[in-house]
């Protein structure tokens, strides 16, 4: 997959995906309902009030009669109840609403009718860069802060089963660091080499994992050439694992602004995929995070 | 100043500099000075082997007669003889030529006959990309692993004094965090809130610091209002300051990969700048920070 167009594509194909929202009583949050079900993505779960549901409905013209919408009912915590119908099977993907992130994830965590497999939940984007031939993911920029080895582990396996969704069968991870060596007073370059051997090792599969890697290693062959790094990572990478949310952040922001990337991301690592667009997200962003969430919900 | 081409025509405009380049016995530093001397940037001392020197100067096919070149044979540590060229005010400014980095920083370090000043050195990169209207600083991508409050002092006032050469007199320092909130569990936001502080307290000056900023907010006034970010350096970052090794050099690559970039760099914290230009920089690299060094050398 080549651009975040063909991602879209492929969730139109999939057929009967539910996406479950934590309040939906939102102009912007129905504006992105009403323009997922034109573009036939999947159908609707809108937990909320009915009434204020509906009233906003009106205003951005959305038809809720449509056979893709079912309103539930709610006169308390949405979040709760938006979970509790991905928990019992009655949709295959959760997205946020109107609530706050802090209040879904209470829910999703909870234990009796939560979404928690055990795991950490991580970040996943995805971008396309316009003058890169690949689309390269990168995780995590938004939730784990400086993850241990074993949530690296983690954060790895969960951006793995995201990849998956959208046909790498084994993708390529590039533990990123500020250099490609050993360096034992730069953590980033001890975690990458362990991440690494543990991939060769069986702990960690489904991928092909190399670090320590500068960011150009990464994604330039000849850049990984030039320091003699040979490996089916260097110059080749799926997944981008950067070491802290500085790191992943900064990098996000930058393909935005400064390479006019555009990005899909969604939250793995819970039973069901999780997206989390914001009220700042464009509506391309908010559609692609959507059709993301519905590729990969086959993997969960 | 909005592009690097003006930085080049500054540098073009300053007479009587002089570059002194430790070990020039090497075909690429040989070309870069040929180059620099057909734009009229500066002089050299050339310093290293004669022998050799001329050797390679036949293969490039520069002529060391030139007024601009003066050769000084050195039988062993060019280094060491290069640094106290500068040192001696024989020279503006330092160049690596065909020696390793450690070996040159050990010359620089040098209590007698170096070029320190007490302060640490730091890596300052300045980029021209090709959708922002400004250039923007970065720093420090390359020296300083995992910076302590009083080093990040040291490394925005290393960064001023380059942004100084080249016109900026009270530059706009963004200290990037993950998030724009003071957050006790990240140690980059709240270096950046003392940072901010210590310069409204006049125990940093001749610039304007504000942090934490997330990258976004720091480069887009739009984003910035977005979060209710309303300050001088908010979407009007003249130097991003990064907290780690890490984001400095992921930043760095994802804007010369990503975002083709253009990019100068020099070492800010001697007497002199120090122009550390490796075998992989383009021609365009090295000759724009070959005039960074020279614009900024003024200020030192």
């Amino acid at each position: 997959m080549e651009t975040l167009t063909e991602l879209k594509q492929q969730a139109q194909r999939q057929k009967d995906h539910v996406v479950s929202v934590a309040n939906a009583a939102d102009e912007e949050v129905l504006l992105a309902v009403k323009k997922a079900i034109e573009q036939s993505l999947c159908s609707f779960l809108l937990v909320g009030s009915k009434i204020e549901i509906e009233k906003l409905a009106r205003t951005v013209e959305l038809d809720l009669t449509k056979e893709q919408i079912t309103i539930i009912h709610v006169d308390s915590n949405p979040s709760r109840a938006a979970v509790k119908a991905v928990h019992d099977r009655k949709a295959d993907i959760l997205m946020k609403g109107n609530v706050s992130t802090k209040d879904l994830l209470k829910a999703v965590l909870d234990k009796e009718c939560g979404l928690r497999t055990g795991g950490v939940l991580s970040h996943v984007a995805l971008f396309e860069i316009p003058n890169q031939e690949r689309l390269v993911f990168l995780t995590d920029a938004a939730m784990n802060l400086t993850p241990t080895l074993q949530e690296k582990e983690q954060i790895i396996n969960n951006a793995v089963q995201i990849a998956r969704g959208v046909n790498i069968s084994n993708p390529n991870v590039a533990v990123l660091a500020a250099v490609e060596v050993v360096n034992p007073a730069m953590q980033a370059t001890i975690d990458a080499a362990l991440l690494t051997q543990m991939q060769k090792r069986n702990q960690i599969k489904g991928c092909t994992v190399d670090g320590p890697l500068a960011f150009d290693n990464a994604v330039s062959r000849k850049s990984a050439n030039h320091k003699d790094i040979y490996s089916d990572v260097a110059g080749n990478a799926d997944i981008l694992l950067v070491p802290t949310i500085e790191v992943g952040n900064a990098l996000y922001k930058s393909f935005m602004y400064f390479a006019e990337a555009r990005v899909a991301a969604v939250i793995s690592g819970a039973k069901a995929p999780i997206v989390l667009t914001s009220r700042t997200d464009s509506s391309d962003s908010k559609l692609n995070s959507l059709s993301l969430a519905l590729v990969s919900s086959k993997t969960f």
